[in-house]
């Protein structure tokens, strides 16, 4: 017998559904007395189990017509350094990349700085569109020296997160990463790969990742606004 | 013919350039009198022009050098929990409060619920108006349990962090907070306040700060996207 009172597991399997999409964004929740039925517990704690969830926003009730699926805001911690793969997966929802271009390039002024190259030196730009729960939700663009960024190309990159691949299959163990936050609007060519409007706010994600001293993996992420949030504790000393 | 004076036309100009990129981080500005050449303008004026963004820190001069461009957007460290004016002084800048409303109110369910109060349960609400270099930057909207918030109405609140006239008036001694960051656009009450347009990019941040597991300070901050950012160390393990 469990000792997680029935209404917090009933929360839960309800909170999973919602986040994995079983029970998609709008839509109307089954009703009360088909939960009941379903589950097989009282009124009481199905009614429990919902209103812990609407507190935290996943649901939301309408008079007279039950409850709907909000439109959860997915969120990332940051007090790791992690994936989106990594990250999101653990939470129940699924992530995936399509690759929009994958290049080897002279480095520019900017990238070569942030990797500690040369302007011109070699590097693999790797132009990635995520998506989440089969939704799109950032580009990501990424520069590598050549060394590293040419053995990437012929990684999963669709289904596997690029740190775990240089650490499992390069055997870089990466160490941290300096990481910028703004807020910026959406051009056209990001508005379009991210089926939102030109002008929509974005979450704009500066990352440079280490091993060490050494820098390996220079990007820039684009998240839509309206989807995605992240998340930490800071302390105060 | 222009209200705007001359040097504040040259001045956003440069200043956009520098935003945008075109003229880099760190890299030499053009010549004053290439300049002079550019804008078809006076010695005075691009001094003037200059002096503005100089003031602002967003170029730098090196006697018998010239003018460089300095880091584009303010950004505060999340590395540890600061006020803004705590944070931003002794990077060099000036920090204001303008406060735009106090009051005290029955809590909402949203604001009881993050401060663990039943709703209905009197807090304080302060609304602000941060200042950096003159500019304004962010709006601020806390809301405080009654008890600590009556005490805050009668602070230096224009010139003083909350988060210091808490600990040093109140001993209150703040251990950590819950933060969330993410982006949206500018409402029209919110373009106002921000000397901004309605739709233009804002970083928004909620965050509950507690007294070990006490919450004290529930937040709404919305910083303009142009201006501001936030820098942070994530470690891989």
């Amino acid at each position: 017998m469990s000792s997680v009172p029935m209404h917090a597991q009933i929360r839960e399997i309800i909170r999973r559904r919602v986040l994995d999409g079983s029970y998609a964004p709008h839509s109307q929740m089954p009703s009360e007395t088909q939960m009941i039925a379903a589950f097989g517990v009282s009124r009481i704690t199905i009614r429990q189990a919902l209103g812990d969830l609407q507190k935290e926003g996943l649901i939301f009730k309408v008079p007279g017509k039950g409850s709907f699926v909000a439109k959860p805001k997915a969120f990332q911690s940051l007090s790791r350094l992690q994936g989106f793969g990594e990250a999101m997966g653990p939470a129940g929802y699924e992530t995936f990349s399509q690759v929009l271009a994958t290049r080897e390039q002279p480095a520019d002024e900017q990238v070569a700085r942030h990797l500690g190259l040369r302007p011109g030196a070699a590097v693999v730009q790797i132009q990635r569109l995520r998506y989440l729960n089969r939704e799109p939700i950032s580009v990501d663009m990424s520069w590598f020296p050549a060394a590293i960024g040419r053995r990437l190309l012929t990684a999963d990159l669709p289904t596997r997160d690029i740190f775990v691949i240089l650490e499992n299959d390069h055997g870089l163990h990466l160490t941290h990463a300096d990481v910028q936050i703004e807020a910026i609007s959406a051009d056209e060519t990001l508005a379009r790969h991210l089926a939102t409007t030109e002008g929509a706010p974005l979450l704009r994600i500066e990352r440079l990742t280490y091993v060490n001293e050494q820098p390996v993996d220079y990007e820039h992420l684009y998240y839509r606004g309206d989807a995605f949030q992240y998340r930490l504790r800071i302390d105060r000393t």
